[in-house]
């Protein structure tokens, strides 16, 4: 055929001289980003040394992610779930809510004179720490409850944002929100990448964690599942608002996880990362569903660049979900010998 | 330069001529099916009659998707909310989750042979609608208890799954996905296309919706927020389940929608629509937002097509909520004039 001996005339033919330079010229600048694009993707986990744990995450992505595989899942079925406290950020030397709260009873103490001689309050306005400790879990809800209700949703909301971009890790002076491990970060990027849809799945408030997910972790407030308290829904005048009332609705913690799983997501999870026995059923429920599975565990192996703590550790504890991570080949994340970096600011 | 006078041959310099035509080539069939899209959208809600309800949404999506408008919302904000029944699909004669509820005490009546002289099951047993509806919301939670737990989560979404395959609309003789609103699926696309993100919010059991809404509505489990029983964490053996118990968790209507929105959702939305009472609050919770907001309420005017009910309904009253509809300027949907067709078999 003629166009085949004078290809350039047949470009001319379709669509004109004009729009063939200019479509060279685009898909050319197309294929520039494309490549970049490309460049990215393949080196994803660059702050994670090769061994068994990065290789297990490639190979268990790659796996769910080939069309026609025999462990391909659908887009719409790459859910991922994350716990926050010593998983995605640091949890020593205390949970960064327990520190939010400690300054919130210091910036009420002054309406509430009987705090000086009432515990857990005296305990979290003097800093006394070990009876903070022994106060338990039902001393943080007290806590909890204390300064975080009363208020009306939007509110408290405030109240977050002011203090997550003041407030300053007692060991890195750095914000919180800085106190991040760059290894999970990237992990993140890498599944979204891929398809998957990243949650927060946490013991934390879910309303302590919403404020600022998707700005830390790219992870929007409708894909962070937590703790919550009751709220009301009230009329003041013609305004509507949610009232925080001093009650405790949900603890997204241990047998919770999957619950909340199920109540706020309702499919089950194809990859769950925690770090404490905190997180043992949620690595159990999202085990246990048919077809391939990732399950993950952040060890804390790293006392020069963050902590070491496992079996003994008061604040996430991590020992008979270490035992069953063994005994089931679950991915044991060593955070000394598998990152090359905690921070992004080392 | 040279290129203007030999436009081919500057194609030929960059790319080499064969890329040039397939260059051209791709370019077209991407233009072409660009343009297919772009007739799609150009046409949409095309089962909505033009008139002020039409004209309204149009109005609203454009405002808040142009770059640069005083009205602009990002598409991480663009959250639209809706009530499922009688809003996406119909809830005459009666809900259809009550159908269901009255297929399983059915199923499960052999070994209950005392629900023959107990009310409410006796009302269902028989078809007794009065006595069925003289036992209200009381006798509706009696029944869904006693027939939507004591199994795992997976068995009831089974369970579902099979019932919503076979049961009838008995005045339509179809699925009861079938008996949806074409112009409100038609209003969910639109509004996806637009970079929004669709959820339920309905008074109906979460997990009665969720094996079947990504299918009939394209909106995915995860963005249906719904009311729910208490689930338990329990490992059988080794197997993790989660069982339900015959115990409420959340009630997600009236002045629990708001909250509903808050807890699973944690954004205020920018359009809500509703069809009854119990959406109200809902719909103020939307409408109190700053910035630009739709309110939207399916009015059922179509006696004919459908079913013309409002004040004094027993099922989706609609009285309060039309009062402040029109007194706020809410969209208020005349099903009869404002709806070309109402279902898509028509």
């Amino acid at each position: 055929m003629a166009s085949a001996q004078r290809p350039n005339a047949a470009v001319s033919d379709v669509s004109g001289p004009r729009t063939g330079r200019r479509d060279g010229a685009r898909l050319r600048i197309l294929l520039a980003i494309l490549a970049l694009a490309t460049a990215a993707r393949a080196q994803p986990l660059a702050s994670w040394n090769d061994g068994p744990a990065k290789t297990s995450i490639l190979a268990f992505v790659q796996a769910v992610t080939t069309k026609g595989g025999e462990s391909f899942v659908e887009p719409a079925s790459r859910i991922a779930v994350f716990d926050n406290d010593g998983t995605l950020w640091a949890e020593q030397p205390m949970y960064v809510q327990a520190a939010f709260v400690i300054d919130r009873v210091r910036a009420l103490a002054p309406k509430h004179p009987e705090w000086k001689r009432k515990q857990p309050f005296q305990a979290a306005l003097t800093g006394d720490m070990k009876a903070l400790a022994a106060s338990g879990e039902k001393g943080l809800v007290q806590l909890v409850l204390a300064t975080h209700t009363g208020m009306t949703s939007d509110e408290f909301a405030g109240m977050v944002t002011e203090w997550i971009a003041t407030a300053r890790h007692p060991r890195f002076k750095r914000p919180y929100t800085e106190i991040v491990y760059q290894p999970m970060l990237e992990l993140l990027t890498y599944l979204r990448d891929n398809g998957f849809k990243t949650y927060i799945v946490s013991g934390g408030g879910v309303e302590f964690m919403r404020p600022w997910t998707e700005r830390v972790y790219g992870i929007p407030p409708e894909q962070v599942v937590g703790s919550s308290i009751v709220t009301e829904f009230r009329l003041a005048g013609d305004k509507p608002e949610l009232i925080r009332l001093p009650k405790v609705d949900f603890i997204d913690d241990k047998a919770g996880k999957p619950v909340g799983i199920d109540r706020f997501i309702g499919r089950r999870p194809i990859l769950a990362f925690g770090n404490s026995d905190g997180d043992q059923q949620m690595l159990e429920w999202t085990a246990a569903g048919s077809g391939k599975r990732f399950i993950g565990i952040v060890h804390h192996t790293d006392a020069e660049r963050e902590w070491a703590y496992d079996r003994k550790s008061s604040v996430g504890r991590l020992d008979k979900a270490l035992d069953e991570a063994n005994a089931k080949g679950w991915t044991v994340v060593d955070m000394k010998t598998d990152w090359k970096r905690v921070f992004a600011f080392e």
